[in-house]
């Protein structure tokens, strides 16, 4: 698999054709995303997954009718956690311990560490955190995606506020940052498709440096 | 190549053997991070690449000496743009009609729309933009590092001001947000590197939604 190839075919697709992703690929790009490193492996958000028709014709209206959202398969929406509370934290450092089987005591040291950590912050600048990582595995979706030869949208154009109350997500102590849409593209009505994909050149977008004073 | 394999092979390698990275393995990496969407297509951040071990070196305390900076080969700083200028856009809309032979008048829809979009917000939420940007490179990077079987460590605890000062980031328009240090683990010194991946169970980590009232 040439994934360099396959981030070269990968675009941010206006309009899909209606088919179906089949399961196992949702499964692996769902996958890809659950595996994406954060920030002291926190994983500070969820992702919402929704494949029923019925919901994604809702969400119209709060995601401005972007097609894709009606034409893909499935819609992933990151949804960050609302701050970070301490029962999280323990809840986090609890998995830890089970997993890897060691008495949780001995992650006091860790514990804390992330306890000042989120104690330094205003809750606006945790939500911003989150948000970043959130972003890492959109970004991780989107490479898995390609390698699975689905089209995939992310959308940040959105009314947050009218989506988290459709999906309830604020009771829930989540909101909304970005949208993923997974489906295939529609070639035909998609102006974009055959469009050249354009980036910053690499002299200007790389800087290398060699020597400091 | 199962890149799912590949992504639970990788960890935030800790320590690493100084061993050198190829530059084939290096130059996917970079491309894959160029390759790499941004909303609008905008990439409002710049990578840094750092070989020079002097240099390097030099970096140490500005990252609270973490030793992958010198015991990896290759460190990437992700640096965003300092806000979004209309000059910016400018060029970036001038790139587009370029790669794509259409006239820059064409685009003056799209460009409206972005100019609209950064004046309305203030240039800390600028900056925050970018950066959400950055870190779906950083994603991407951390996901082709995995595939091209290169370690690679994500860094968010440094002090911002003192690289930036030492690279000089400042006068370039530039803000440091993340490093990515890459080289190889060493398995022996590296406690976590024999550690179990720990990420929060699929039941919790995903919330599937099949309906709403």
């Amino acid at each position: 698999m040439d994934y360099l190839k396959q981030l070269n075919w990968r675009y941010a697709t206006k309009r899909m054709n209606k088919k179906t992703v089949p399961q196992n690929k949702i499964d692996n790009i769902l996958e890809a995303i659950r595996l994406s490193p954060s920030s002291m492996g926190l994983q500070p958000y969820t992702v919402v997954v929704i494949e029923d028709e019925a919901v994604r014709a809702k969400m119209l209206p709060a995601i401005y009718n972007q097609p894709q959202i009606v034409e893909g398969s499935h819609v992933l929406v990151f949804a960050v956690w609302d701050g970070i509370t301490p029962e999280q934290v323990q809840t986090f450092i609890k998995q830890i311990a089970m997993e890897r089987e060691i008495p949780e005591k001995s992650l006091d040291g860790f514990k804390n560490m992330i306890l000042g950590f989120i104690s330094q912050k205003e809750k606006d600048d945790l939500i911003n955190w989150n948000a970043k990582q959130a972003y890492i595995a959109l970004g991780t979706g989107m490479v898995a995606a390609a390698l699975e030869e689905v089209d995939a949208t992310p959308m940040e154009g959105f009314d947050p506020q009218a989506l988290d109350q459709l999906l309830k997500l604020k009771e829930k102590g989540l909101k909304s940052v970005a949208i993923l849409a997974l489906g295939y593209r529609d070639s035909d009505e998609d102006k974009l498709a055959q469009l050249k994909k354009v980036r910053r050149p690499k002299e200007e977008f790389f800087l290398k440096i060699d020597s400091v004073n």
